[in-house]
């Protein structure tokens, strides 16, 4: 069955540039979109424009913040065929006056990640985001450890005071089955009658590219990728295989192939994503990966017990 | 929901020993015996009993025979519990007469793994191995290259001319996705009325766990693990996460944390298993993952599109 309506959301330097801080290289970001736009791919996400009152430029790189003037280097001389640009503003730590209106933008898509508890901020500033001109979307992150109350009336409040285009799912400790997952879309789709609904896994439990077809067949229109799943802690659902999965024919898997040897694959020398047993534990536990990726700064360290007794609060 | 009746078989070494001629060491193979016994694992499979005619002991280690002498040495002194010990037998690389009785072995297990055009060769063997008094299973191998009708006739043969246990599923490329799973499963449960189901899947498209926990939910009572998910070029589902998932209280992760920690994880530095790219192309194109092996001996050769139109023959 060919998957022509999803559309494929590839988040590599957004995603991946949680292990490094945004310090991707300018050669490396344009490699990326290249392969995006050549691939097919609809919306390739560039970074966040995050606030730099509450990250120091000294320490993170531009992909954290996505000035307009790095976008235009990053993408500039590209064919873009039919691909967006995409970006990412938390809504705890970004400013609304750090959007220009849409038409002096080269950015298409806002998407805003937000917790449950903040989200009064988060249609706040998707409200403000579709008012300059944006296409807009609503990450919901961290669903595992939502109250399901009080994720209800979040989505009821999102279907009636926004005009985002799209919710996405967003199980960022990875902690997720697909009995789960149906639970959960069922209620997206409940709530939901007016907006298309995304997913958005990461791979603790090597289940962020089977959740994401699990999530199409159940109806998500909207699937996250990123080449070789580079992403937080264990990472994303790889976008090879997303493309591989979709048989949509105007997806190509090469450029991705090639980007993914010749930019992501040298980047496993300084950054430990990818399916850890430290990754594995905080999923399965249900828990943040931040003890995980602290962990894996040393690598060498394989002493698990001693780390599932830190972690495990059970 | 506890999933107390499936039953669990640890192939580590056996799997594993694909990647390096069996040529494990005496104290890895008794940490992960002991491992298994301590986590509650139902068969932890040692290795081959294949022919030396066919495997020079010059060039494998003895895993890949598991005289009796040497599956002595790797389990004495260490409490069994309720563990039992299997090994596999290659339908077409296997002398009958290698077996002893099952009485004046430590061997509770014999699993013949065959193609479904050794049929014939897998039945007598099978049938061998039972009247010598083992409990005995059969592993149909590359079951994504096999010819339905073929299939169909293997499963009617093997429910009417074996006392086999259980019957496998092995998804020896990692090209299955579950719409493909739940048709094969669906086949295995019409013709084997008296035989259990169980489930081997590679990691290929990162869908080893996925598809086992689909396997579980679809019917297959026996499934196969491997620790941190050593095994052939992308390798098996994680015995770790299997544990996580079954909820049976009589199973114990740690034992087996401990054992990924200090035996698997340093193997990292010789073996390359796991989810690579190369690894990812056999697996989409539904091929043999010999050529991927071959490639990642050389694992800075990220050139993929030369690698991708090498193997493609489509």
């Amino acid at each position: 069955m060919e998957r022509k309506k999803i559309t494929a959301v590839d988040c590599t330097i957004r995603d991946g540039g949680l292990m490094n801080n945004s310090q991707f290289d300018l050669a490396m970001v344009r490699a990326a979109f290249k392969a995006c736009c050549d691939a097919g791919i609809d919306y390739c996400e560039l970074g966040y424009r995050n606030s730099k009152d509450m990250f120091d430029p000294a320490e993170f790189g531009p992909w954290r913040f996505c000035d307009e003037h790095d976008l235009v280097a990053a993408t500039e001389g590209i064919d873009r065929r039919n691909t967006k640009i995409a970006l990412m503003m938390d809504a705890h730590k970004s400013r609304p006056e750090d959007l220009l209106p849409a038409n002096e933008s080269v950015v298409d898509l806002i998407r805003v990640a937000t917790y449950v508890k903040d989200k009064n901020l988060a249609i706040r500033l998707e409200n403000h985001a579709k008012e300059l001109g944006y296409e807009t979307a609503i990450n919901i992150m961290a669903i595992s450890h939502a109250h399901m109350p009080d994720l209800e009336v979040f989505l009821n409040d999102v279907e009636v005071e926004t005009q985002a285009e799209v919710i996405n799912i967003v199980d960022s400790f990875g902690s997720m089955y697909m009995d789960q997952l149906h639970y959960m879309i069922s209620k997206f789709h409940m709530h939901l009658k007016t907006k298309a609904v995304g997913v958005h896994f990461h791979n603790n439990q090597q289940l962020a590219f089977a959740n994401t077809m699990e999530g199409i067949i159940h109806g998500a229109t909207w699937a996250d990728a990123t080449m070789n799943g580079l992403g937080r802690g264990a990472g994303n659902c790889p976008l090879e295989l997303l493309i591989s999965f979709l048989k949509n024919p105007d997806l190509d898997i090469l450029p991705v192939l090639e980007c993914i040897g010749e930019h992501v694959i040298p980047l496993k020398k300084s950054i430990a994503w990818g399916y850890h047993i430290p990754y594995m534990i905080t999923g399965i536990l249900n828990q943040h990966p931040l003890p995980a990726i602290k962990w894996m700064k040393d690598p060498d360290n394989t002493d698990y017990l001693k780390f599932y007794a830190e972690v495990d609060d059970g």
